[in-house]
């Protein structure tokens, strides 16, 4: 069977055979001007129109009260109502103590903490980190390219660690963190993670709370961005803050998360959640930032989600809309690819990705081939820090904003072009 | 008639016979255990009702894009809707292409200008502000306190200029920043001023747009808050974006507004408005910090807003809930204090606040006695920087939110400790 060839071992003739079947596959498509997006992790608009009677749900008539009587129309409280912090508490099992509630943006809400941290120091710390010689963070890569360009903006080192199957190489992290006290962070998206679709295991938490790091003020920036995203069989996640505690580090950790995902991106609520002497430093500073965020959006929120019960259920529609995308991308990859050698991808259990890694060198080529025929995908290169894959091989797939139509095409394009690449390095060397 | 003694000309047994009457009313309010804040700036429950209806104004059958076809819904975009962009366009009468529309809060967009110019300099300037020995601002006094705790937070040196009646002192103001350039902003309100509720000439801010500064990276904060919030006959001020353009100094302003004070304080919108120049400049690192703000509130907000002309109708309905407000506080005061020789206040013809100088010494005084009968004022000292009025006499009245029977008797209230705490002075100086 055709497709369980295995490339690297095929003699020249039938490469060179195969070679020309798949480009004239490929030229196919040069006419046909597509335009297929697969850059982003968007959701698609059907994944909107699941959220869309929220904005139904408030309306003049309503209570427009807290549950602490405060007006959400107007001026006061900079973390949060509680009825939103119950809400996030529910979803990432921590104490409302332990909750600030945000605007519209997780990502923001990172940088800010970051951004302060470079003015101001954090809690514990005594020194601005904007001050030091230098400050690194490590960055388990693949990973996600708005958590590095973060660190680029602010000048902060990126120190690549690799991604294994049970989260990021933990030796390699302890040796660092022990040894070198201007590391001050790691990225973490700790389940489903950006790209691989990764959740850390049980024994990669408990390390990370409990590793020694020469640096007090070290911290853990963990993007629980996909926390409630299933799209078959959840998998579990260790609470990393409780972990923290009992290591007897409980500053150690920021953990973020959204509605993005949930309702609508842009529009939705983020959480920052922590010790609370973390969280006290922080919304003294925050109580200077801004006024507080938009209490009318998180009561239209809680009205809408109500409590975790409900909210998985909502969860469960959105993986009905986007199990199918994941399916066909699985299954074409495995209908073009599998058996050759070429190229290997995850199986995600939830999350909005699948990362595909290429013969070494090939990504690049990959992308750009894709992008003439009208396929956009992520970058290459922009899942690793400074954009640069060290192996030019990992390419982000992102199923959720096509159709599954468009999706078919566009997949089926991609593993003409993973071929073709291949097949032309493997001639190269031969 | 008693209204017309003027205390500081009368005698000691008249004075002390003055004190013993006004005790006496004062000593009846001790009792009553009153709740009245008027310490800040915020709108009351019927000028909120104005605008509930905007809640119902995006429902789920709408049509949720925007001008430029992009979902709301969704992510993408990172400086506003074009419609946002038109409407604040009107609003502040710059180019849609010199407005970023922000999230829910101007203040925070000012804390990020300023956080952003420490951590990467502003355009043009080539280094990062926080990288420098010290920076410092200019901050006309009395101002508004959250400007001056932004820079006390970023540990900003804060240079106290007095307000004149057409807009800071000029003088003073031209001569500092010509000879230091580590002067680099200066904090300004120009419209209807907090707290005095002055509008700067024509004049002030020609000469702000055309001063020399040593520092090429200056830059004045305009905080535009009260552009639009009329009490009576509208005060014109100068467009200070044009009026740099003019003077060859296109990239010295930074422009905010918002609209919290005419939809929902904490769920409206924010603008900044500038040179091209700077918002390229900003754009790039904004596409950083966030995924952009709430494209969905932005069209909530043009929706019911709909253009100039009604927005001018619907701050008609504001004024003439708060009218009232300010009236009951200026005949008040008119009536207890007026003639004595004890205090001035301002007559503003828009914004949010009535500036009350007492006696040189005797603010604190006087708000300390109020809070001792249940009248909370803003903090004396609130108004200059680091909280210290040099001459202890400003008090900010905020007439909004109280109804006029509350404002009657916490006006009164205050009356009644002027007098107290300024036959006390007088007294103790002869």
């Amino acid at each position: 069977m055709e497709n369980h060839t295995d490339y690297i071992s095929e003699d020249v003739n039938e490469l060179n055979k195969h070679y020309l079947i798949i480009k004239e596959r490929y030229d196919e498509y040069k006419n046909q001007n597509m335009i297929l997006d697969m850059s982003r992790g968007k959701p698609c608009p059907e994944q909107l129109d699941l959220s869309t009677e929220m904005l139904d749900i408030l309306i003049s008539d309503d209570h427009l009260k807290a549950k602490d009587g405060s007006d959400c129309r107007n001026y006061g409280g900079i973390d949060g109502i509680p009825e939103a912090k119950e809400l996030f508490s529910q979803i990432l099992e921590v104490s409302t103590n332990e909750i600030i509630i945000g605007g519209n943006s997780s990502l923001n809400m990172m940088y800010d903490t970051i951004s302060r941290a470079m003015l101001h120091g954090v809690y514990g710390s005594g020194s601005q980190w904007g001050k030091l010689p230098a400050i690194k963070f490590l960055c388990p890569s693949p990973g996600y390219d708005r958590h590095f360009a973060i660190c680029e903006l602010l000048n902060i080192e990126m120190i690549v660690v690799d991604m294994l199957q049970n989260g990021p190489d933990m030796d390699t992290i302890e040796k660092l963190v022990s040894e070198d006290d201007s590391i001050k962070g790691i990225w973490c998206v700790p389940k489903y993670s950006n790209p691989d679709g990764i959740t850390y295991s049980e024994e990669t938490v408990y390390r990370l709370a409990h590793m020694n790091t020469k640096a007090r003020d070290f911290r853990i920036f963990w993007d629980d961005a996909y926390t409630v995203h299933h799209l078959t069989k959840p998998d579990q996640l260790k609470n990393i803050l409780a972990a923290c505690k009992a290591a007897g580090n409980p500053d150690r950790v920021y953990m973020f998360s959204s509605t993005s995902k949930i309702t609508f991106p842009g529009s939705g609520i983020a959480v920052l959640a922590s010790s609370e002497e973390n969280l006290n430093f922080i919304r003294k500073q925050i109580s200077i930032q801004t006024i507080g965020p938009d209490k009318i959006n998180q009561l239209r929120h809680v009205r809408f989600l109500k409590n975790i019960d409900n909210l998985k259920v909502h969860m469960e529609k959105h993986a009905a809309i986007i199990e199918p995308k994941f399916d066909m991308v699985l299954n074409k990859l495995e209908s073009e690819l599998s058996g050759k050698n070429i190229a290997s991808w995850n199986k995600p259990n939830g999350g909005y990705f699948i990362s595909l890694n290429t013969l070494d060198g090939c990504a690049k080529d990959v992308v750009n081939m894709a992008a003439e025929v009208g396929v956009t995908l992520t970058k290459a290169g922009a899942t690793f820090p400074y954009g640069k894959d060290p192996r030019n091989r990992n390419i982000r797939i992102a199923p959720t904003f096509p159709s599954v139509k468009e999706l078919e095409t566009a997949i089926e394009v991609l593993c003409l072009c993973v071929q073709l690449v291949s097949i032309k390095k493997i001639l190269s060397e031969r």
